[in-house]
């Protein structure tokens, strides 16, 4: 049996830093990063792919935002279900072409996931994470009246809207991920999934909140019985100490190790700690198997067990 | 065996008119459209959907245009994508919903879908398909010459981007849709399908084109083996000398007949006649099945012979 594995893309394997913006510069970026996506596929393993959508949402929001006198701006769950189109989009064409570069024929594609979360979850209480422009304190205190949105002052540079980063509970498309999974590549998940509640009737809301992808994967991870959990960001390693002179990094985490190291404050909230987080949570789901943080071109590797740093249960 | 019946979902279906453009207002149009569309799965038909995407890409593009100061303006398969992330999600969500509502438990998702358009499609060489926002002569002439656009004056109004309207030759996720079809209501082609063109190497590149819905679903209902294909739209019947006093509602059509009426200019472009043709093109392709065009109030009674004008071989 092939080994199955969730692979988590971050930004930097969607877009090609603040240099350029736009749609054409990221899916070049795209094309790259499916480059080493095939070479994965094309070493046997069953794969599926949940991607990030940070700063493509973001714009997303921008622009709805900034043209809002000429056309009504989106819902935040609705600029998320854009950006799985546009992504997914992305992706599945570069990849579905660099799979047959290498004669590989599968079918690739993206799934619109829904992903639900808790109403009572902690985050819902004090809404942390920062989305779309900034505004003035007069214009932030009209937002609040007018559309009770959370706004936060922001470092000096004015005021922001705040959403909650609640955990996912449950993907409301999984079935059909499931079903897919043996014939093709799946993108599911797509910027952690579109936020939705569910109701006492049983009836689904969208809610602007911002569910961390690697959670995302993991949950996916969990519900097609993955093998393994990949995470997939810009260093080769996770490191303690990192960016000191007695910067570590590691080769392999156990459960144990990787609680002291977060008490210990040594993985960035927002960036390793996240991922370190979600793969902490799969392998105590499932202790027989392993989670795998390193970089996009060293993933083949890290699956041969050459490199990267591999999350067990102890 | 259930039939199978692929159905076109209209504008009229999605949104509430020119009075509330905002998503909010889209999704309780949406709402109702799942009810009637629930209705038809509950009756045991197998149905799969294709929605139009005009005035949400319109939108989209609208948006997008006017904040490209803000943030660069988005390719237009792009926002194509996006729409299909957009209307897909809403229909997803609240056709689930309307099923459960009925007691059925039946996945229903999005598939994002790119449309294979030939290179050479004569719609490439005389684009008449007007997209966005309206620009002045001199901007038009900065377009054409920056952007290498094509701009047409529209009705004095002003000058627009015109893109082709070509016909769609393949679904790229086309293995996907009909693995799922069994156990799922799957949502594709939104929009048309974002519209690519193959390269040489086999690479595909998104094209701005437009699709018309009507064309994808007949594909798809042919690539499906569907018994039926479904547009439904804002009338009960086609009828001819439409809005004339002598206005005749049609029960049934034959390929010669409507061919005759066809070239009597009975039907309107970019409205009946597009849907007329792709009910043609679906009974010419399969002699044995039918297309019916009908409002969506009237989908179940049409389907059971009661209404609708139902296009047949002969």
């Amino acid at each position: 049996m092939a080994e199955k594995i969730v692979i988590a893309l971050g930004g930097n394997a969607l877009q090609s830093g603040k240099a350029d913006p736009t749609a054409e510069a990221q899916l070049e970026v795209v094309k790259k990063t499916c480059q080493h996506i095939a070479e994965i596929s094309c070493k046997g393993y069953e794969i599926g792919l949940v991607h990030g959508n940070g700063p493509q949402v973001g714009r997303i929001l921008l622009a709805s935002e900034a043209a809002k006198d000429v056309t009504p701006a989106m819902p935040f769950d609705v600029c998320g279900a854009m950006s799985q189109g546009y992504i997914g989009y992305h992706l599945q064409q570069a990849l579905k072409f660099a799979l047959a570069e290498r004669g590989k024929n599968i079918p690739v594609l993206t799934i619109v996931t829904q992903m639900v979360v808790d109403k009572e979850d902690k985050g819902f209480k004090n809404p942390t994470k920062p989305i779309g422009p900034f505004y003035t304190e007069e214009e932030a205190k009209e937002l609040e009246a007018t559309k009770g949105y959370s706004m936060k002052e922001d470092a000096g540079r004015g005021y922001r809207r705040v959403v909650a980063s609640p955990i996912p509970t449950e993907i409301m498309e999984i079935d059909a991920v499931k079903a897919l999974w043996d014939s093709s590549i799946v993108i599911s998940c797509g910027g952690g999934g579109i936020p939705v509640v569910r109701n006492v009737d049983g009836s689904l809301d969208g809610v602007a909140a911002v569910i961390d992808k690697d959670f995302a994967a993991e949950l996916l991870a969990e519900q097609v019985d993955a093998d393994v959990l990949m995470i997939l960001t810009e260093v080769e390693k996770v490191a303690i100490n990192f960016n000191k002179p007695d910067q570590k990094d590691l080769g392999e985490l156990t459960i144990a190790e990787a609680e002291k190291y977060i008490a210990e404050g040594h993985f960035a909230p927002g960036s390793m700690l996240p991922k370190v987080e979600a793969a902490l949570k799969f392998v105590k789901a499932n202790p027989e198997k392993k989670a795998i943080i390193t970089a996009l071109d060293k993933a083949v590797d890290a699956l041969e067990g050459k490199t990267g740093t591999v999350i067990k249960a102890k």
